[in-house]
Order: structure tokens, then C-alpha cells, then sequence
């Protein structure tokens, strides 16, 4: 076999054989295939794409290049979830606790941002003494203890995908459909759980930009999972503007709290439920989806579900104290409102423009390298939907850095503000499973 | 300007800027932008394609991208040719000779082949003593003296193509009109020559499998040459058999010889004339087509197409006694005859198998580093359209391997026979000028 008959196999539109994507995944990990034919089969693949049959091949094969965790040393059912992405995105602080107070058992392992803001293991590293590299021993009895944690990567997980996707990364193959979801699911498979929940975000912040893309991505997703007899089931969820309404790390740590203790933005909140009920029939905790809503709510209310986050920072050795008095939380140097100079109803806030201005302000990476400021971001006053006076407060900015002039001047074109009030919109689209 | 967004724009079907083309091209060649992203846009660009301005953008950055031939020491009109190769294609040693026998002049750089046979360079080579490797002072004063030269490249040509064409041939990024046309197109501008003819081979044992493949590709080259204020015409050519009846470096070359004293064979002899005839009028040495063919015919009938043909061995240091006499090459150890085992008429005879037969019998390269047997190949005793009786013999095979057994058997499968007459044939279906 050969990897030039492979390449032009796909770029010919045919089906690529189980034994194919297998010599190209083999042999690629092992360094026999050189990066420049792959990059030429990735485009390939981008213009062609795969049958259902070739992408649960290759999730597959890149879910057997590594090694794969074995939960089975924790009870029950063992729940997952994974976003896709978008700004101001905090959702698993929220939810991992809420569900865990529920009963359920959630063993996560989390990744670090590149772009606008820092992944979960960085906003959770915004508080003092949280620890995110925890040996498999102790994540397992962690989760046995308290319900949950949620680590950077143990073990030598989807090599595959870690080399394909630096290499995706500057090839400009990133957005195919059948990449994403084997480089996604693979992982999620490879990270051990029965169930898996997708949050697929869709519009201007979110990497897929239509409900259409999006729901391709996640029933492709949700057909990988079923195919390797998990539970697997996705919601798409509205990235038109941020979720919630702050963006940064600590700024979004502390969002996660108030949801936690009732006192959240409403479409946070209403994800976290609607997001935790479905993960609580998966758990087979509820028997059904209203059930499960009405559980998470009187976990909020009752007080179990802050506390499970306390447990949770407790266990992975952060310092409690932050959490139970936020104002504690280290303070950015500059905090500047930002003014709306019209009066109107606010009908669009660009998600990516925010993001893209916090990372700037300090809150995300633009390397690798980079090193995250926790103070720093972005605080909306308003939502879409929002009526503001002309001289009302759109957003405050917290920054550390002293250049941050032209991002004031140029913030405010990312909120559109017209005289007619725009349509009610929905946080969650769709369900699929 | 970063390699990224040009693989992004192609990708997504944006035109590139002549600065991208020339980023790309400029960074490729000094070793700053990696063989990965380069075979990514070579990939984008053969589903993409390009717009008229790209490809003329390309070609003239690859052009430059190393020297280009000043060939003004040479008086008169420079003519050239190029064929896009097929099976038994020896025109070039029939039409520089009868060409500069008329006067024209043929300062011509030559390739080596790779796959069926030898290109015109290894078919040279099989006259003992020829020399390929000339010098530009001593190339320039040949053409001067006797009116044509055919040598190897010399100088520092089209150093970008060099490296773009290794990478597309184990990228499967051949297969892309607009990288074809540049590459052949920046080739022959770098030669230096005042005109080109394209010979664009059309058929199974072409590239370009049909018509309109092979006019869209000419349609492109001539595009280009004008552009670049070059008179290039193009002829789109018949490849569905072999050209003549030889294939294989010395069978060739003795069908040459024969062709230009008149002997060779039908197809062969006329696209020589026809093609010939077009050179002529390039080099203004005639006023009309009728008038080309018919000095050629009579170079051919008073022997000095041929006489020329000796003059070019000669100066360039090949033994003349071989060409004077032709029974003096060397001949390979086994000649095999393979008989037809049914009657009827000849409808195909399958170019691309016969070519492959003959490299398999040692008249080609699979890799670089083989070595040609001059004396092995194929002479075919029948054309398509030619009648057949029961135990005629179709072909001869000359070889000096033993395991010769399997091609015997095989090689009739190439011949495919039917009881109806197949129409008649052309050997050039178009002129595009």
C-alpha cells in the first residue's frame, strides 16, 4: 500500500478502505509518512469528504493510537461533556457540580485555550492553589468521593490527533466536517465514560456559523458515538453573542458561582439545567427531562450545588477562601466602562469581536507560549434583546495593560443597536440523540 | 503576508494577488515556507483551479525564479517544441532535423524520462558517443553552424519548478491544469526561443485522456506563451495507439532514421510534416501551411532532411557509422513474435499498457536510478484499423530479461480486435494558434 494511491484515491471522490485509513494513521504516528502527503490528503478529505463508514474508521484508528482510560473503578454511570467552543463559555464549572449533586459521575478531562479566551483548566487555574495535573489514581477516587473532576490530559491520549491537528492547524484543513468530529470524538472516546453530552455551538463566536453546519457536525458526532455503543446525544446552542455575560477567567469563574448559588445570567443558567437534565437521563438518574430540570433546580436552591463546587476546588487543593468570598479574586489594574453613544434596542454583540478584545485586553493566548493575565476581560451590561439610552453602560473592560485606547474606541462597534426590537432568542436550538 | 491565508483563500475560491503567488513562490524556493503547506495549496488549487492572471502570475514567478537562456547570439528566428509525451513519441528527432533542413532554427532543451520509456535525451543516448551535456557557448554556436542542438537543460532552470513537481508527483497534485501549464510553459520561456510549438498528446496513452482535456490545456499553454508576446501554437495529437510502430530508445531512434528517408511509418510521417509545416511558418521560412508541407516533403525526398539528421550526430559526438547503418545497433538477446489468436479488425491498441509493457521489458525507468536497456522494447507489425488473420503476428517484443513469459502472455490483452472496421483515424485533431 501506498500513501500516493491513498491521496489520489480520495481526491478522486472515491471511499477510502478501513485498510487505507489505517496505514495512514499507523504509519503516520509512527513517522513513515511524511507531513507533506498528509497535508494533501487533509485538503483532499476538506473538498471530498468521508462517508459515515470512513469517519468511524478513522476515529478508530485515532482513538487506538494512544492509550485509552479505564474508568470502570468508578461507580455507576460515568458522564461526559464537551463543547465545541465559544466566548464567555463556562459552562462545565457550572454544570459538572450541578450534576454531580444530582448523584452523577463526572470524570472529565479538559483542555487549555488558544485564541480568545483560556480553556476550562485556565479559568479553574485562576484560583489560587487549583491543581489540573492529577495522577489517574486520584482522579478515579476523586470522582468515586465527590461526584467529579475534571484534569488536563493523563496518559499518552490520541497521538494521532495531536499530531493531525498541529498539522491541520497551519494547512489551513482545520474546518472539515469528518476531521473535527473524529479529532473531537476520539478523544471523548479514548477519555473512558458511558455517555457523552456535545454542546455544539452555532453563530458568530462559535467555529461552526450556521445551524445547519452545526447540526451536521453534531449528528455526525452523535453517529460516531453510537457506532462505538455510547450514549451519546448534542445540543446546539446559540454563539451569536457571548454566554452569559462575562468573558475572561476569574471574571468567569466567579459567573460559574453566582449560576451555582441562583444567581446567574439567565441563558447560562437555562443552558446549565436544560444541558444537566439531559445528562441526568443519560445517567439514568431521572426518568425523565422534566424531572431532571426540576432535581438541578433544587440543587441550586438548596445549596448543594455551590457546595459541590466547593468540595470540587477543595479536592484538587484550591483555595476555598476565593470561593466563598469572590471579591477576594486578584483585581485588574484598569476597569473602563464603556458608553453606548445611541440609544436603541442592542440586535446583535459580536461574540468573535469580544473575544478576540479580551484576549487582547490580556484574558487569552496568541501563542502557545503566551501567558494568561486571570484578571483580565470583559463584562457585558447588556444582552441582546436589551433597550439602552444613549450614555448607558454597554460593557467594562479589566485590563493590566496600559494600551488599551483603541480597543475602547473600537469595542463599540461590536454592539449593533437599531430601533426595532429583535425577535426572542432560544439558548439551546435543538437536541439531538 | 502569511502562508496560511493563501492556502485560506485558495481553499475557500478566492483569486490569489500576483503578491501571494509571488510570496508563495519566492519563500518556496529559498526553503521558508514547508513542503506541508505547499502540498495543502497544491491540493486547494487542483480543486479550485485558477483564473487567467494566476496562472500567468505563476508562471512568470516560477520563470524567474532561477536563469533564463539568452539565446540572441543566434541569428534568425528560434524556433522550439515541446510534447506533452506519450507512447512511441520520437518526433523530435524527426522534425529537428527536417526543420533545419529548411532553415529553421532548433535550440532545444530536452528532457529525461521517467515511466514507459526514455524521453528524447535517453533515446539520443542510445547512439553510441552522443553527448548530451553541452556547454551554453558551444549549444549557441551548433544551432549558429548547422541549425539545431537538442541537449540537456543547462544553467539554473526553473529551479521552483524543480522543487514544485518533486512534490507533486508524491502529493497527488500532478493532475491540475493550470500546475501543468505553468510548469511546461515556465520551462520553455526559460529556454529562450522565439516561438514554441505544443504538442499536446490526447488518448489512453496520453495525460490528458480526452479531446476536450488536452484543448483545454493547449488553450492554456498558448494563453500563456502569447502573454508573454512568445508565437506559441498547439496541436492536439492522437495517443490512443502508440505513435509509429516503435517504442523502446534504439527502435525508436532506427524509426527516425527511416522516417526521414522517407520509410517511416504513416502516422508518424505525417504529423512530422503537418507539425513541421506550422514551425516553418513560425520561423517565417514559409507563407502559407501548403507551402511548409511541401518543402519538407522534398528535404525528405532529396535526402537532406536525413543528411541533416547525420550533421546533428556528428556535432554533438554520436558515432555516424550507426545511423549510416543501422543493422549496427545493438540488439537485444531474446526477439519474441506475438501472434493474434483471432481474426477481425484491430479497434484499440491500448498505448498506456504497451508503454508499461515496454518498460517492463527494460526500455523505461520505475525509479530514477535505473538503468535503460537501449535495445528493449516493442515494435508493433499491425495499427488500429488493420486486418488480422488467426496466427498474425501483432507485435514483436526485444528483450534481454528471461522473465519475459508473463508479458508474452499478457501483451495481447492490448490488442482488442472486433469483427467491425473501426473508422478512420487522424493523427491531429486541432490547431490552436
Amino acid at each position: 500500500m501506498r500513501m500516493i494511491d491513498i491521496i489520489e484515491h480520495k481526491r478522486d471522490g472515491k471511499i477510502l478502505t478501513n485498510e487505507e485509513i489505517n496505514f495512514f494513521i499507523t504509519n503516520y504516528v509512527d513517522g513513515k509518512i511524511p507531513d507533506y502527503q498528509v497535508s494533501a490528503l487533509l485538503m483532499a478529505i476538506l473538498f471530498r469528504g468521508m462517508s459515515d463508514e470512513e469517519i468511524f474508521n478513522l476515529t478508530n484508528d485515532m482513538l487506538h493510537s494512544g492509550d485509552i482510560i479505564d474508568l470502570s473503578k468508578i461507580k455507576g454511570v460515568k458522564v461526559d461533556k464537551h463543547s465545541t467552543g465559544g466566548v464567555g463559555d463556562k459552562t462545565s464549572l457550572v454544570l459538572g457540580p450541578l450534576v454531580a449533586s444530582c448523584g452523577a459521575k463526572l470524570a472529565k478531562m479538559s483542555g487549555r485555550g488558544l485564541g480568545h479566551t483560556g480553556g476550562t483548566l485556565d479559568k479553574m487555574e485562576s484560583i489560587p492553589g487549583m491543581q489540573i495535573n492529577i495522577s489517574e489514581d486520584n482522579f478515579i477516587s476523586q470522582v468515586n468521593k465527590i461526584g467529579m473532576a475534571i484534569v488536563g490530559q493523563t496518559g499518552h491520549l490520541v497521538p494521532a490527533d495531536k499530531k493531525l491537528y498541529a498539522l491541520r492547524d497551519v494547512t489551513g484543513t482545520v474546518d472539515s466536517l469528518p476531521l473535527i468530529a473524529s479529532s473531537i470524538m476520539s478523544k471523548k472516546l479514548a477519555s473512558g465514560s458511558d455517555s457523552i453530552l456535545l454542546d455544539v455551538k452555532v453563530g458568530s463566536g462559535a467555529f461552526m456559523k450556521t445551524l445547519e453546519m452545526g447540526e451536521e457536525l453534531a449528528k455526525t458526532m452523535v453517529s460516531i458515538g453510537k457506532y462505538f455503543k455510547k450514549d451519546t446525544r448534542a445540543i446546539l446552542t446559540d454563539m451569536d453573542e457571548p454566554l452569559g455575560l462575562a468573558v475572561g477567567n476569574n471574571l468567569e469563574v466567579i459567573e460559574a458561582i453566582n449560576t451555582l448559588k441562583g444567581n446567574g445570567p439567565k441563558d447560562l443558567t437555562e443552558l446549565c439545567i436544560k444541558a444537566g437534565a439531559i445528562m441526568l437521563l443519560q445517567a439514568k438518574i431521572c426518568a425523565s427531562f422534566e424531572e431532571g430540570e426540576k432535581l438541578l433546580q433544587s440543587k441550586i436552591e438548596n445549596g448543594e450545588a455551590f457546595k459541590k463546587f466547593v468540595e470540587f476546588v477543595e479536592a484538587q487543593g484550591g483555595d476555598i477562601t476565593y470561593v466563598l468570598n469572590t471579591s477576594k479574586f486578584e483585581k485588574a489594574k484598569y476597569e473602563i466602562s464603556i458608553k453606548s453613544n445611541k440609544s436603541g434596542y442592542i440586535t446583535k454583540i459580536d461574540a468573535l469581536e469580544i473575544g478576540e478584545f479580551a484576549m487582547k485586553l490580556g484574558a487569552g493566548r496568541e501563542k502557545i507560549e503566551d501567558k494568561i493575565d486571570y484578571s483580565a476581560g470583559i463584562i457585558l451590561s447588556k444582552k441582546i434583546g436589551d433597550f439602552v439610552n444613549s450614555g448607558d453602560e454597554l460593557c467594562k473592560i479589566y485590563t493590566n495593560k496600559e494600551n488599551y485606547e483603541e480597543i475602547i474606541k473600537e469595542i463599540k462597534n461590536s454592539f449593533i443597536i437599531s430601533e426595532n426590537k429583535p425577535e426572542n432568542r432560544k439558548i439551546i436550538y435543538k437536541v439531538i440523540s
